[in-house]
């Protein structure tokens, strides 16, 4: 049998069959037995509430909101929030079970979680969004705490809304519960550097892999796709440490300059303008152009709204 | 607008979406307010859990487990526990919202809840039953209870099914909790005349609308779809009552006398015979046929599963 | 000694040292100890909680609010929540005071407690009003329950009120609580009859103190200050029983005929005219005249605020 | 099988030995199966606290408390509190069990449980009795409860006692629960007639006896050995009924009238004298001639003090 | 806008007032918004309770014991408890609010809280001063704990008292709760040098200060009024340090050498003469005048009781 | 008095009279006065549980099972889990008492406790040890826990018994609580290293007391009864730092060679050969020889049944 056989298409297209899948494999490579497997192929508990919200005219919608745990064996489950309209109950499934591996690859005491709400975040007003987070808190009030479902920033969401939590929760349970959610502002004890923190994981992998190869980051050519918090934050890190940045995108499309961009200058572009095209001394590409080019180092840091855009854009 | 026109025909198909389609006709009629349509076209909670059970073989097979919360609003939610093998998250749904209107009508201080296993449950063994129900519960064991839902037995479970639920609970809790499910075995402290309760409410319902037109039960014809615990209890019932039942029937098929079956020889027969065809004195018929009988009460007593089979042999 | 001596001028100005001074003087004649009595004179615990509410303008208040308990030997405490500016910690200890004495009289196993906020009901928007008592509620969550303190409506506050009592409390606890406020809708629990009742109770206190007295309802002469809920169904009950009802008041003066008033007729006058002043066939009298009128039966049924405007237009 | 067997002699000692010798042999006839009898042959949790006192001279004594829970499948367990100098483990697990048939019997929806504490009551100070109780109750806090376990009066606890309890545990839940015990004081919600019960439900029973027998209370002849709150009742309800009251006794010994015992003027006796002995119109007897005595009801209203105390008399 | 103004004369009497105003100014200098300040301005919650307790002759007296929340955004809030004749509640308002200052200045993830009971602690026998502490703690125990409100010694408290808390709390929970109360026994679990730990913080703060102005401890002049454990070990850290220690004071007066005292010798003479008063080398000054001293460091480390005294003495 | 005067014959015999001797004796030496001494003298809480056990066979057993605590003061209870046929209530009395010296001699923030079941753990069936163990962790469920008691491995018990241990309570509370027991699976938070922690502390011990006395271990002559895990690592760790292991044993009996054993070789012999015996050149001794052997070193490494063999064997 060949373990690096393609998944079947259907695979391809749902992120729950997919991930059931990678595990499948997975557990056939490290020696997983079937009881275990049969155990690690589901999520232990899958949880949709409905979420009504008094809309700021008066009207009343319920939307749903999701919380789902994989697998707590290892200690209290971690997990991002997710506000976004193509939340879905496959997808969160798929990425509460990618928390359980994260955190055993990392061997850390935590199990896989996910949740979300199926909503345009960027619809509601910030009243809407605080009623909408604290009557979703307030329906799985006692699936989530320190010691049981620790939920936390993802697409859509911020430490504002943690912070809506936090104070939810705490006032269900009458005293102060700080450990409720991580990604709080850090006024209320979040973590200083967490908004890189992934962008840093990212580039000391980068780096790491460099090392190992032979070469340094000192010239590598990089190429980035996305200028989010990851992409950005990326692209400034080895750009500091000597790397030649040569691409960027953003939904808008890509730019390109072979001697290296300025990302700094980019940065402030893409303040001022709201896009990176335009960067004085790049040219433009597309983001499909992008992922194509001749570099030491890709980088694809763009969720999948940017993806999608961007097939949209180049088919 | 004509109130009485039909649903579309993929609501037909669709358990959830048609209970929902008959809530905004009815909301409509007696002028449930849009906001509070709302709130009351969702299910408050949906839970499903994964349920590893060693099987008597030594495997491990992760059932999936539903508990499901349509309102509780006016108190603890009531509703079955069904373990069947075309159990589903949308049937589901639409059985606990209709727990709610029940116990509205009725005027019970009840919400409305319902919940299953996707299973067979006569391919199981006593002991994987019981292993099941038992996990089944530890999984879901904060989501029941007097104040909160109060589970009882459906399609596929049984008061032994129950007393399992309520040592599991007890257990849990540190002592028992007779409260945490209805239909336990009667010296557990279930309710004496359970079993046949709901052939009871269906004669008493029969007889008070005979009386209404203005008829007694005394002649009346009566045609029964299904042999189970409410077809045979009500076939008794109405016969005791002086009713002429002419026509009866069980998934084999069905059996006709226009001057009235003999319910009591009928029990007898399907106790010895395992089915109601060739009881003596009757011609047999089929479930279709037996639907389009001319007689003065048509009472259709079987589950799904009864009427599915039914058709089966009738296409 | 005499008992019937007047208490010293300050104890009739605070109702917490009238209170105590009341308790004094029945504990030396009912023979109460001086350990009990020590216990008894002081309210067990006295919380105010600070109740920060977002009003509508976007600006915040703090709010202060009451919840007060006097003694639970007997089973949890009962007694109303009221809404109103003169509301003060040592008013609500006498009445939580108070309403110890009243179930102890009655026999009933509850104990006595009162609450409150400092606030004018009238002058804040539906909105402001929930939000206020929710967040309230969420500050004590864990001072009310059904074992424990059970609020119910007071001045100020109504069913309205008690339904987002409930509803906050019941969130928090995860499901529906309908024994944690009395006097709720009666859709959601409530008790039919409840609105009434006070004035049903000193209906019958009447009757059979006249029965004792030796005389019957029909034909006494009534007057009766305060047509609330409470002056309003006093007059109406004792009315339908034949009792002569020759004054009535509220905050606007009162109405006198000395042949007796047509109440019913003083109801739909009131709810046209807003006021009793000016109803055909009677003459007007002061609030100060009314209180000093001949007649068998004199029932003051005006809370404090009337009494108030009626000495102030008096004076 | 011969089922009147004596036990063997070792058991006769042993009253935990005794009471599962009895089971076995009921369960033989009644039919319960071995695994059952394995399951109820045991007491499900036995607890001993060690329960410090200070006493009055200063110094601590650390008395030897037991709760013992023997079965609660059938509801919350229910048995009495005993304050004895020879209390001890295997007495309270057989007096646990034998709560648990008695409720059974009853059709009561409780099991069965005993408790105690190794000391002389009688020689323990007032302040002594209620610092025991007290702490003992701490120590016990969370095996009982209104739900859970529930104690009762026994030798050498009573209402006053069950107060202490009452409030101690009320204290540490934070509101007063009633339930928790049962023998509290009238006026905390004891229930009236419960001194008198045990008495009144002996003569109920051999009222009944009579009765199947063909024969009424009138007339028959009655020898009472013990004159506490069981046996002194017993006497005067039959006495009452017209039962002729030939012999009665304390540890003292006993009092004989073949014509009936006048038994007001017995209690009359009682409380002034302090004995029996010397009752105007009646012979002495001992304990051990009333057992022996010609009649037609023969009640042992002794505990077992009593019995001690007059064997050692009586040898 | 002149932040240095004086707060009105009134504010300067109420120690509640005080604070509000103080946090008014600073508000308005650090750029706190209204809202904030609406909710910062108030104490969260305030609890009182009576505290009835036996006393040694056998009477009942009710304490009236305090516990009071400010604010707990930043975690459990922590406060001393204080018992005193002249604990009232607008102090400990105040000093709850001091303490969410103190603990936000030193960034501790605290909020803050007081607490007392109106007693004279010095007039209590030791049985009493248990009783009274356990019973106020038994009213409390829902209030406190180490998630929520965290009671440390004040006036008129200690570590002993700290022990009785922690042990009627541990008794309600069921196992040892070390973290509900800081200030504990060493041998309990308390910290090492927690007694001397006021007196070294201000010590520190004086060492850096004087680093700070350009001069260092050694030689400078120090009056320190009060000679309580802050004050003596004030004094002591200091003269260790060399400085020049020319005053001392307590409720009998002050001491002063313009040379330096001997503060080991007035630790010394106050341990056998009961006052610092008369210690060889010095001349006695009034509290008034060590206050008026020339000298380069002034610690006022008298608590108001000796500052009350003090002033009776001076005027 | 002579302190080292020895223990009376009985004392001898029960573990739970001579633990209570020997505290009685350093109680005297280190000034424990007699009220604290009456406290520490009794177990705080000992608890008995029926274990029903469903075994292979269909039979149900019910097993008795043991939680004793003897002292919190100081912390969570610490303690191990016994499996062993000669499992008694004074035994792990004495056990838990012991468990509360150790830890307060090592200054840890635990008390002492202890449990077991009586069973012999060799003659179940891995099913009938893990249903054994589930359903005696869920009759003393609410006993344990990581701020109550916490059970470790001890004779007969071992990780997996943990890791069901830990499971059962998890499930129990609804999250993974890997605190509730120490020994568990190192992939389950287990502590790496914690197998040969108690050889590792002897080897420690014994060093320090060789420094102590002026020698080194490098050549000193060691004899060591017993090597089960404990045993086969003193040797191996003290024969690594140069000592010279003349002699070692099991339950079938010693070896010996005053040159030193090569401990390696002994290990390997007995993983291959099931014992000791017959290890090239070494000749064999009796238990009993090994104790009374010339050395510097005699480590009794051996369980209690080990020396009853032993004994067995030599008399």
């Amino acid at each position: 049998m060949t373990v690096s056989e393609a998944p079947p298409p259907a695979a391809r297209e749902d992120p729950w069959q997919m991930a059931r899948e990678q595990l499948r494999r997975i557990g056939r490579i490290i020696g997983i037995g079937d009881n275990m497997l049969a155990v690690l192929s589901e999520c232990k508990k899958v949880v949709s509430v409905s979420v009504p919200v008094r809309m700021d005219d008066g009207s009343v919608r319920a939307f749903e909101g999701f919380r789902i745990t994989h697998n707590v064996a290892r200690g209290p489950s971690k997990g991002g929030l997710r506000y976004h309209a193509e939340v879905s109950r496959r997808q969160l499934k798929a990425l509460a079970m990618q928390m359980t591996w994260k955190c055993a690859l990392m061997n850390l005491p935590f199990g896989g979680a996910k949740g979300g709400i199926v909503c345009d975040p960027k619809a509601l007003s910030p009243g809407e969004l605080e009623r909408m987070t604290r009557r979703y808190t307030s329906e799985i009030v006692n699936l989530i705490g320190p010691e049981v479902d620790i939920p936390a920033p993802d697409i859509g969401t911020n430490p504002q809304v943690m912070a809506w939590i936090f104070d939810t929760y705490s006032m269900n349970k009458g005293y102060s519960v700080l450990g409720v959610v991580t990604g709080k502002p850090v006024h209320l004890g979040g973590s200083a550097g967490r908004a890189e923190a992934p962008a840093r994981g990212a580039a000391y992998c980068i780096r790491e892999a460099l090392r190992k190869r032979g070469t340094g980051v000192e010239g590598t050519t990089v190429a980035i796709q996305g200028f989010g918090t990851v992409g950005r934050n990326v692209a400034l890190f080895l750009h500091e440490e000597g790397a030649k940045v040569i691409a960027l995108s953003d939904t808008g499309g890509g730019i390109f300059n072979a001697d290296g961009i300025d990302v700094g200058a980019a940065v402030a572009h893409k303040g001022e303008a709201g896009a990176l095209a335009g960067l004085a001394g790049t040219e433009a590409i597309t983001n499909a152009e992008l992922l194509a080019l001749e570099c030491d180092v890709l980088a694809p840091c763009a969720h999948e709204q940017v993806i999608t855009r961007a097939n949209a854009v180049d088919v």
